[in-house]
């Protein structure tokens, strides 16, 4: 690669005054400009990076960290980063932290010394090493609240709320919930409201891996509840539940009625379409990267918003409970 | 954030002895060394990376470039790098072009001065500019071949050839092929093969995006050719197809055959299972670092390994050719 010196040397000029050239065009004159910025596009020259990084203090780097980017839903959300960082930044750095919230406290730690500032999507972690993470470096949460930092989040409950209202109308009583990780900040959101609508009694099937084959493996147990309808803690999980259910000879909607949540496209692909609640992701991705720039600006203020609204789809997955026997 | 100036104060030592004593320790007292130790740890100090990266010319990030990471097909080969890269480096640096081969030639040149090595997977830039590329920096391709640059493929051929002999022993004579976007290498593989199995006809529907909207598009086309299958450039594209037959009141299998390409999770999601093409993915990832790592140590050898094996995956879109009207 084309370095300072290659292009002090093509121009004609002291490395010095070519670096002059190129960070502070003002210093030299119109001539030797010229030469320094014809050799430098002549020879490709790109600055180095850490260099750069070193003399500001800013990497223009900016680290995601999701718990599986196989999950078209965090697969979203890094879209959403990478389209808003594009104009100001030059790369994102994104981590898959396969679920383990250790594994996850090493990246972030590690990222830190190689970006700006991180968002973490949906993390793990405890709120107090979040925290912890927090005074390292700048950090904005996606899908997950921690006291005194800035975060993105979905209106969860509400979500949870309609999916229920939808079901009820539908004259379902009794609805299974094959729940998600227990350290997962948004499942608990999930519980708060699970009780909340009169009329209807909600079975805990547990918590669960947020993936196909724990719903496939989870739906045994729904039909045992004698629940008419279930209600998946993600898209993913809702999927397995078909596949194990058509296995059974299980019809769906007809015998046993099917919410997601997340509405990744995978939810429109199958027969019969998932009704799901949709989230903004790509939005949230956005509002990530803005919050995080402006926390890099401003310095120490913590800007609030209110959760993302989010909206019931409703589908082919979902129709009146049939009669209990 | 803890500075090395920070753990020299709380060791009462210069932050020369600090940074000796960090970085090389036998030239410092054991005394010297413990307090310094012990203070870096205290104050959580971490060494300042561009610092690092630049005393040492290495950053010990890796970058992948990937044309969509919402496609299934590029989220397993990040997940295959990024558990390779694991034991070895910081961080992967994962960057999305949106299948845009003048963001993709940016994104490269830009990371290449935060890497010390890139995987491009499926590269969309024409040849000449990946090789202008790889005189800046060490590069592996994934499911690309240019000459003089290392690269991790599949036999798609192979995988065309045995999609086209399980049709054709079901008796189908009239395949259509919805193709990939004619700036990837992987199409141009899958059409030297397309006319080669005796027996069948191939009616080319032309070149598509690789999604799900363009194989729903596509499939009125595929109607109309006459052809009792369909062979499509993946598994998003099959998927469109599947869903756009459903809404044109066609069954798979009875009516017509669907073939994809991949072997996606989703394949096997949807009613009835997708009959497609598998690829060893994460294999592919962890063949791709591996190669990279091989590049850096030994500068200038080129490793040439043989295409990774493919497999036809039969499961219900496909069934014997249904009599021609």
């Amino acid at each position: 690669m084309a370095t300072l010196r290659d292009v002090a040397i093509a121009a004609g000029v002291s490395p010095a005054t070519a670096s002059r050239a190129l960070s502070a065009p003002d210093t030299v004159s119109a001539t030797r400009r010229t030469k320094v910025l014809e050799a430098a596009e002549q020879l490709g020259y790109q600055p180095n990076r850490s260099a750069q990084a070193l003399a500001s203090g800013r990497s223009r780097h900016l680290g995601l960290v999701v718990p599986d980017l196989s999950n078209p839903f965090f697969a979203t959300v890094a879209k959403g980063v990478q389209a808003q960082a594009r104009g100001t930044r030059n790369a994102v750095l994104v981590a898959d932290t396969d679920e383990d919230p250790r594994i996850e406290h090493e990246l972030v730690r590690d990222l830190q010394t190689s970006v700006d500032g991180l968002v973490l999507c949906s993390p793990r972690m405890p709120a107090a090493l979040v925290q912890e993470c927090a005074t390292q470096g700048p950090i904005v949460l996606v899908n997950r609240e921690v006291e005194g930092i800035p975060s993105v989040t979905f209106d969860v409950a509400s979500g949870i709320r309609q999916a229920l209202l939808h079901l009820r109308a539908l004259r379902h009583r009794t609805v299974a919930y094959i729940g998600g990780p227990a350290t997962s900040w948004s499942e608990a959101q999930r519980r708060t409201v699970l009780g909340e609508v009169e009329g209807i009694r909600v079975v805990d099937i547990g918590h669960h891996r947020p993936v196909y084959p724990a719903g496939f493996a989870a739906t045994d147990l729904v039909l045992e509840s004698g629940a008419t309808a279930v209600l998946c803690y993600n898209d993913l999980v809702a999927l397995g539940v078909m596949s194990r259910l058509r296995a059974r000879g299980v019809r769906v909607p007809e015998d046993i009625s099917v919410v997601g949540f997340d509405d990744i496209p995978t939810a429109t692909y199958v027969t019969p379409m998932l009704t799901t609640v949709s989230l903004p992701l790509t939005r949230a991705g956005h509002e990530a990267v803005t919050m995080l720039d402006a926390a890099l600006a401003e310095d120490g203020t913590t800007p609030t918003t209110a959760p993302l609204p989010v909206e019931l789809v409703v589908r082919e997955s979902t129709a009146p409970a049939h009669e209990s026997p």
